[in-house]
């Protein structure tokens, strides 16, 4: 592919910037109702028929020819041997990458807390992980390591006793550089299974898989459809859209650069979005240029290609100011600010994901080894919520001691209250500890 | 009703404890597939036609007239005039319970962090509030005051700025207590929407009905299928089960106080569970007699009688630690430690949304006034959530600043991970600022 990327160019000034702007940025998750009915069926027989039904799926989807459940399990010393039958350099790199992924992560531990009133009275938060979490991971070609690093790092940062992992292994290929990943971050069993049968074993327990309360990572349609089936029996993680990057610049970062940080999210599937907003015409016209001459070097030019079309922007802005508004519109998961005292400017920023600051600041630092998650909020939904994090993996019970004092001034209001709600017994429970 | 209450009654040394505990906890939420259906031509049809369809829903369902959502937003003035309205008695009690709420989840405020590493590069976490968040209050007999209180006070603690409610009022009837608590809690606007139709207004918004970033409070069937259906484009709290108590109990509190803590649950509808474990079998004897006592006082008497026969258990423990594994394993919305220093105890326990310690601490003060949020984890998903809090209106955006020293080391370490997930524009991306 050698034909010029048609890369969508307007400006916050064109008379219908709003509706384009909700236009470029409209994304809907049809949901496949016939993969939905082939999930529901799934987690149907994985719950009641346990091994033996996720031994079938496994067998059938992943061309496998196992005979129980347990010949899926790889044990510890095959994980050992995966890291240490790495080459030096990746091994090195994967644990200084998962070295300052823990030491961000233990930044974000939440602690019990407490505190006494005048009457006696005691209140707090009693802080506890969670006990068992499960970790998909995809098989094939989206089998990254790296992602196996940001969902167990966090987990057992939090305390959790015992992180169960899932990966598919198609005609029964392990990806060496995963179970490595494994090693390092400390996940306790792993077993090869995949799609909704993994999550069902994971969210019921079988035999031989132990029921966990929380299941997190990525996977594809089916995962996700799984992923959504059990959520409330036991937790998950979001159900992630197409990943999305906006740059912000000020025209004075290379070109190359700011256009090869675009292809870094571009390069990761059709579907993912990257844009650019300026204020500088002729920087946009820079970036345009070095877009239509590096991605001719990339590998991954197809994907790059149809990504920026389909989904990518170059977007002209009065002033950086307004580039910050349209940002807090956007609530992009990834936001690159690629100008002048960008430690300023982030106080503008009210909704995104991750905030990467600074024209050295490149995404892919972020991405592997800076430290903090890389499982961000996707579509817009940083409006609302939050990276993956070891709060996801801890959770508070509240605490209430009320002393005999208080019972007294508390027990009034709660009765007056609970009889204004036509509930007698909550009133009288706290009547009956007042002093006559 | 005057029948004997039929009580289950079983013990941890039964050979079959395991299968009748879980018997006992078993709830299967069916989804019902016609309520949500009709709930998806509302949401499809409120996002297409705004105001328009909003109030033809409202005014079918409700059997209003209004001619525009304007009429049925209501001013605050009118919230003013109802707090102002009730009895002094009433009004207190609510301004009470809102200061202890108040100043409880103002602990709960998370702040922005950061730090700097040796060579420059900054990392952190900026924290920021939701901008608007949608409150849904049922209407009818489930409204409650408190329910208010506790979903509206920890979003305008968070920094909410704009906290939308809606409310459906069926002929038109206003619940001033609703209105009043409103007034307390610092709601903004107030429209008198409910059902599927609310739900969606505030998701998508409309003409008239601001669009919000979430969504929190408990509603019926069809308003728990529309949050489901929202959730992903707004957040939504968790979709609650039916309410639940265990009293852990030493046998050394007055029974009546027991049996009345269990009816203080049983009284809020069929479905609602109240186990006490204790292990005194003389004491679960007495209990058992306050129980069918004092039953035929409540006005609520043929709800508690459903709600104790059909879900509640007493059962004999072992002794006090068996009861905390058992606690655990049930992960309750509600837990009342009822016996000598419940502070130790309590360390015991890893999985409740609220622990209630000691004989005077019913829970009924911890749902009005004590403080602490009464939005808990239902359905044992205490094992992996937290009660409703000011971090549920709060967000996090991960802060990266990598100096040009770091940008050196961090590069080759994300280049060597790049490369071996095949992604190579991430690679590219990183060496850029790297110094040749």
């Amino acid at each position: 592919m050698s034909a010029e990327i048609k890369l969508r160019r307007f400006s916050s000034t064109d008379a219908d910037f709003d509706s384009k702007l909700k236009a470029l940025l409209a994304f809907e998750t049809a949901q496949d109702d016939s993969v939905d009915e082939v999930v529901a069926n799934i987690l149907k027989d994985v719950k009641k028929r346990g091994d033996a039904a996720v031994l079938e799926y496994t067998n059938r989807f992943d061309k496998t020819n196992a005979t129980s459940l347990t010949q899926l399990e790889i044990p510890q010393a095959e994980l050992l041997a995966a890291l240490n039958g790495l080459p030096a350099e990746q091994r090195d790199a994967l644990k200084a990458a998962a070295d300052r992924v823990r030491s961000y992560h233990e930044k974000q531990l939440m602690a019990s807390w407490q505190y006494t009133e005048a009457d006696g009275t005691i209140l707090g938060q009693q802080v506890t992980a969670l006990d068992r979490v499960g970790l998909y991971v995809p098989g094939g070609k989206a089998a990254y390591p790296s992602s196996v690093l940001m969902n167990a790092i966090p987990a057992k940062v939090a305390g959790v006793e015992e992180l169960i992992m899932v990966v598919p292994t198609p005609h029964g290929e392990k990806n060496q550089l995963v179970l490595a990943a494994a090693a390092i971050a400390g996940v306790d069993r792993v077993f090869c299974i995949g799609g909704a049968q993994g999550v069902g074993a994971m969210a019921y327990g079988t035999e031989t898989v132990p029921q966990v309360d929380k299941i997190v990572g990525p996977g594809n349609a089916y995962v996700a459809a799984a992923k959504r089936r059990v959520f409330g029996f036991v937790g998950i993680d979001m159900v992630a859209g197409p990943s999305e990057i906006l740059v912000i610049c000020d025209g004075k970062t290379n070109p190359d650069w700011v256009a090869m940080d675009l292809f870094s999210q571009a390069e990761h599937d059709e579907l993912a979005q990257a844009i650019l907003l300026s204020p500088d015409a002729a920087f946009l016209d820079q970036v345009y240029a070095s877009i239509q001459t590096l991605v001719k070097t990339m590998p991954r030019q197809d994907i790059i290609s149809t990504s920026l079309t389909d989904r990518g922007a170059l977007i002209q802005v009065r002033d950086l100011d307004e580039a910050a508004e349209i940002s807090n519109y956007i609530a992009p998961e990834h936001l690159e600010l690629s100008l002048e005292d960008p430690l300023a400017f982030s106080k503008k920023i009210k909704h995104a994901g991750a905030i990467f600051m600074g024209r050295d600041t490149c995404e892919a630092l972020g991405d592997y080894c800076a430290g903090p998650n890389h499982v961000l909020p996707t579509s817009r939904t940083a409006r609302f919520s939050s990276p993956l994090g070891v709060y996801d993996f801890q959770k508070r019970s509240s605490l209430i001691f009320v002393s005999s004092a208080g019972a007294q001034t508390l027990g009034k209001v709660a009765a007056t209250l609970a009889y204004g709600e036509g509930l007698q017994a909550h009133a009288q429970s706290a009547e009956y500890r007042l002093k006559k």
